[in-house]
């Protein structure tokens, strides 16, 4: 059942011993509504503890600063951020239908839980900004950088086309708290480690252009991966390279989750779109953003892919 | 002579025939500011027209969209964002001191204009919308867009330590007019040329790490630039690069400017001072941010840099 921001303020407020889940592979959206609504409630004297299935990576530790654990029967379940129960990840499945209220903003949500408050905004954080207000909580600086920490990262530091008039009137009134908001963002986008330029270095070497510069493919092999020790992070960013090259209409990365399988991720420019392309590939996804799967060698996979493209951009291969 | 934006706003009103002056190697600040206050200027039925030294990049061509070029004699002269006569290039020099208002958000200017609006603010940009306002000139979307990219491209996508509260407001106040901003950050930080990607590849390749990690190089050499065919845009993001990197406190870019020419850029975090250690090799900057000039090949210049930045972070070379 669908409810109102009003709405779920007075469940929470009413409610104790609340157990936050956030979705597996956390990032700063789920992790700040999660953090932010756990010291709200603290602050109304309740308990709540936020839980994620994966482990956190160290960089987002200063979200939860000054919150030591607490140990309690939940009596209340809430979800941030999570659109499928699916997401909740091996640890929590057991709460997939155990939600009280999920707040939301993807618009994919799956209605999974007891109580929905969902808006098609930029970050969950937005909404969870709100609800802090509507609880009467006065927001503090913690608070203020978590929130300020979901919505930046959602937003790509406020770049994306999901950044309205809202996001930024929100902005202000987190840094009208004295947040720190450039360490935070230097934290969330510029430190990375050695293996993300080793594997960025790698990534850039292997990038074929085709069809006069129309569409640039970038391969990001097993090998590469287990050469850098890069992990999931470090390939933050890389999807969107062979687009950013002038020119290019089509941009297609080719990543080996594991040898010879072949996870591909299409983005492409007006007029073409990347789910019909992948479509032809037996995937899916948005109109300028889709992926699809192929297995075989690095040749193999732009064999397949090659053709698809060609007749994507109207040429002849 | 200092004067407020209120003054600034009424010399602008009683004027006419009005040059708009912007600086050498033009940035989105100094050319969103010229842009939207030439469009603001002609709104109240004065001409008004925006000169630079140097060619404008094509990437900012929609900031004048609309805009013909108006002939006549100047009877006001208007800097903005020029901090120094220097900058305003070869081409404009012979207007150094014949400006009448210079509208500027640098520390640094020289107190060279008759007039002189000065706010140590993000951007040109944000006093040029409190002066659009302060004319009582109703704000356009192109306007918008103009103060918009100016805004944007100062802070890093509102990144940076400079973006406060009413940097916030005033983005918010912009995307009100119905401004796409996804597509100029886009433009601005997104779309790079091949030699970008060419150029980024040789630079990462050329790190080098000393002192455990501590202190990281990084070459552009002469040659480099050369065999890219780069241009200065494309040197967009280097010079962060390696203080990016996990763990090191100083980053260090050397650039050939011309052949055994070498600027160099020093990037420190707390308690390294850029400027102490450049000052030692002749140069100077800010706390964090500093460079110096040095002559000879490439393994010269590191043996010059080495022993002062061991120097710096106390321990021997």
């Amino acid at each position: 059942m669908k409810v109102l921001t009003s709405e779920a303020a007075q469940m929470l407020k009413s409610a104790d011993d609340i157990l936050i889940l956030t979705h597996q592979s956390p990032d700063g959206d789920t992790l700040g509504s999660g953090f932010a609504m756990c010291r709200a409630l603290r602050s109304l004297g309740k308990r709540a503890q936020v839980v994620c299935s994966d482990p956190i990576p160290h960089k987002y530790s200063y979200l939860w600063q000054g919150l030591e654990e607490q140990q309690f029967t939940p009596r209340f379940v809430l979800a941030v951020d999570v659109a499928d129960p699916k997401l909740l990840g091996a640890k929590l499945s057991s709460y997939a239908d155990k939600v009280d209220l999920c707040i939301d903003h993807h618009g994919s949500n799956t209605r999974y839980a007891e109580h929905l408050l969902l808006e098609e905004c930029a970050a969950t954080c937005e909404m969870i900004y709100g609800i802090i207000c509507a609880m009467d909580v006065e927001l503090d600086r913690a608070m203020a950088e978590d929130l300020y920490t979901g919505i930046s990262t959602d937003t790509g530091c406020f770049r994306y086309s999901n950044t309205t008039i809202r996001t930024h009137l929100i902005a202000a009134k987190l840094l009208e708290l004295g947040i720190d908001a450039y360490a935070i963002n230097r934290a969330m986008f510029e430190i990375k480690s050695p293996s993300f330029f080793e594997l960025r270095k790698l990534a850039l070497d292997s990038i074929e252009t085709y069809f006069d510069g129309h569409c640039a493919l970038m391969y990001i092999t097993y090998q590469n991966m287990q050469a850098t020790s890069a992990q999931q992070e470090d390939l933050d960013g890389l999807t969107a390279i062979p687009r950013q090259m002038e020119g290019v209409d089509i941009g297609v990365v080719l990543k080996e989750k594991e040898p010879g399988l072949w996870k591909i991720s299409v983005r492409t420019g007006e007029p073409y779109s990347a789910s019909q392309l992948c479509a032809k590939l037996g995937g899916g996804g948005h109109a300028r953003a889709a992926g699809c799967s192929l297995t075989g060698t690095a040749d193999q996979v732009r064999d397949q892919m090659l053709p698809v493209l060609a007749e994507a951009l109207g040429v002849s291969l």
